[in-house]
């Protein structure tokens, strides 16, 4: 298998956890993608054989073994699921693809709110960036009123795709300046992350920001 | 099932030909969902009950018999397929997701130059719309040069996902007026779009203004 990666992805964090967590990691070829600062309102020249394989030209992109381009994380993160055996899903997959889908909704945000201040300042909407600090906002408080559902790994194997996804939106907005400190009013989900952020996998794909070349 | 639909929404219109070609649609309850003009860049007030079952608070959001919210289109595909007994999706499905990334990433760069246009004139990006096009053109192409995965209906059955997929997006191409005609270029694609544009799911689901009260 074959991964575009950046380290600054959210997106691609998630993919890299979970093949992290099912032992597949060792097993792909990671491509570094280098982006020019300016990716959120240009055409920019892409890393060689990105385009190619993917036109969307977005990362992560996950290429299979049998050459499947799978150019959207959610894709990317159920082939990795597949090919573990179904570890990363539980039997009844939907109230997990529920939480997933809340938490996945916050790194779009996350990330839309980093294109946005790549913007040149005169065409930057506050608008824009408080209407994305207020879907986080309710993801958030959501999440904690399912923070019932996210288990601490004192159980045994891998966590799920709805804990990596909370886990990497989480880190995210540690990571960010721009955007807020996720734990106040929200301490089940505080006491979560303290401890599922010492995972080795979560350790291993901290944030650092993308080589412009 | 309750699905918070719009009908100009792309990614809503997918979950809905999903829906119809299962035979699903019928026991549907469908909430029709209304968005006022400045929904991409301002926080605007949700139709009652869309934020409360989703905090992203988009649509389209699929609320299973169980009541989980799918606030995620791909992952709403999945439950109509699950539902299905997997009418939608091939044995082997890695090739047919990847080819659906591709045009999921369309309906994606499709929506984002909505958005764009619907911000005041003094914050538009020319080349944030121009990166969309690129975006667009190479998917196209791509789709084109993979038009012979796409069937013709005559073989009996539902589409798969990605044929699905590729029909709505030239459908949204068609509909907006500043979006260019995919045919030029493109003769295999224009010719099974011509068939696919008339199965009676993807005459029931045209294109039209959401209602903005």
């Amino acid at each position: 298998m074959r991964l575009f990666w950046t380290p600054a992805s959210p997106f691609t964090r998630k993919v890299s956890v979970a093949l992290m967590e099912t032992g597949l990691w060792d097993g792909v070829e990671i491509v570094r993608t280098t982006w020019s600062l300016d990716w959120g309102y240009r055409t920019t020249a892409f890393t060689p054989g990105l385009a190619e394989a993917n036109p969307v030209a977005r990362i992560p992109t996950l290429v299979t073994e049998a050459g499947a381009a799978l150019g959207c994380s959610t894709l990317a993160c159920q082939h990795v699921d597949a090919l573990s055996g179904g570890r990363l899903t539980p039997a009844d997959p939907w109230p997990m693809w529920s939480l997933y889908a809340v938490a996945d909704g916050m790194l779009e945000a996350q990330i839309l709110m980093r294109a946005e201040l790549l913007r040149p300042a005169e065409y930057r909407m506050e608008s824009f960036l408080d209407k994305q600090r207020d879907r986080i906002r309710r993801c958030l408080d959501h999440i904690e009123a399912h923070a019932g559902e996210l288990r601490t790994g004192a159980e045994g194997g891998p966590p799920n795709l709805a804990e990596i996804t909370v886990g990497v939106a989480c880190g995210y907005q540690d990571w960010r300046d721009w955007l807020d400190d996720f734990r106040p009013g929200r301490p089940k989900l505080a006491r979560w992350h303290d401890a599922f952020a010492e995972r080795p996998s979560m350790r291993a794909t901290a944030p650092a920001e993308t080589p412009e070349a």
